[in-house]
């Protein structure tokens, strides 16, 4: 048995497979050959950022170790520009993988979430964001990354 | 003004720069020529692991890409390690950056923490864990990763 047998395969049919596929809108924030990153439109915090690989990975678990390193770089990019276009104090940076890790969508993605001292996360209420305060927050860190 | 001119400087008299120099003791897990990995002492679920690199790193604001590509493989590698070593339903990966974002310990460390089905993970007690069961859990995800 191999070490990551315990997962289910990669479904294509995963929102941010379509995302990719341009089958569903995004609020873009950032995009290199190797991962995307968007707005999560149910933040925890203002700025909130999700940064997945272009590649079909459910998680820690399968994605290759290639694409895990590519995909990296993009993510450090996102954060630094998270943390200066938004303006924080600091960063937290979540990955889950599964249901029980936290895992709801099965294409890995990094949580890239500016925080403030003394101001705790929001708790995920389900509601979805105002899609032109998260266009402001993209325009943000888009100008914080020099686009 | 770099992206980066918030943080502070990195402080090698930092308690993970301590163990990478053999300072102070750690239940050792993982090392390569890129990374250290050892079990938490005061872990949010048991078989919750550290990874850090060995490049001096504040967090992710500073790290140098090529190191944190490189470590990366190594969280992967753990990861996988955690999973089936504890026989964990899923994984939640963290990494906080600055005090804002959650970091207590000013060298950068990827949280690998072991998620069963309806089990949440335990509050920050500042309670230090038993020894032997650290020594037990460091067992089980050394021989998942073929040590």
């Amino acid at each position: 048995m191999s070490l990551h047998a315990q997962t289910a395969a990669y479904d294509p049919d995963n929102i941010f497979a379509k995302i990719l596929r341009g089958e569903l809108p995004c609020e873009k924030v950032y995009e290199d050959a190797h991962c995307l990153a968007f707005m999560d439109i149910m933040p925890r915090s203002d700025g909130h950022v999700l940064v997945i690989p272009k590649s079909p990975a459910r998680n820690m678990i399968d994605i290759d170790a290639q694409a895990l390193a590519a995909m990296m770089a993009g993510v450090q990019k996102v954060a630094r520009a998270v943390h200066s276009g938004m303006e924080a104090d600091g960063l937290t940076i979540q990955q889950f993988s599964e249901p029980a890790g936290g895992q709801v969508v099965f294409h890995l993605h990094f949580h890239v979430i500016p925080r403030w001292n003394g101001m705790p996360m929001r708790s995920h209420t389900g509601t979805m964001e105002n899609r032109d305060l998260l266009a402001d927050y993209a325009g943000r860190i888009k100008a914080a990354l020099g686009h």
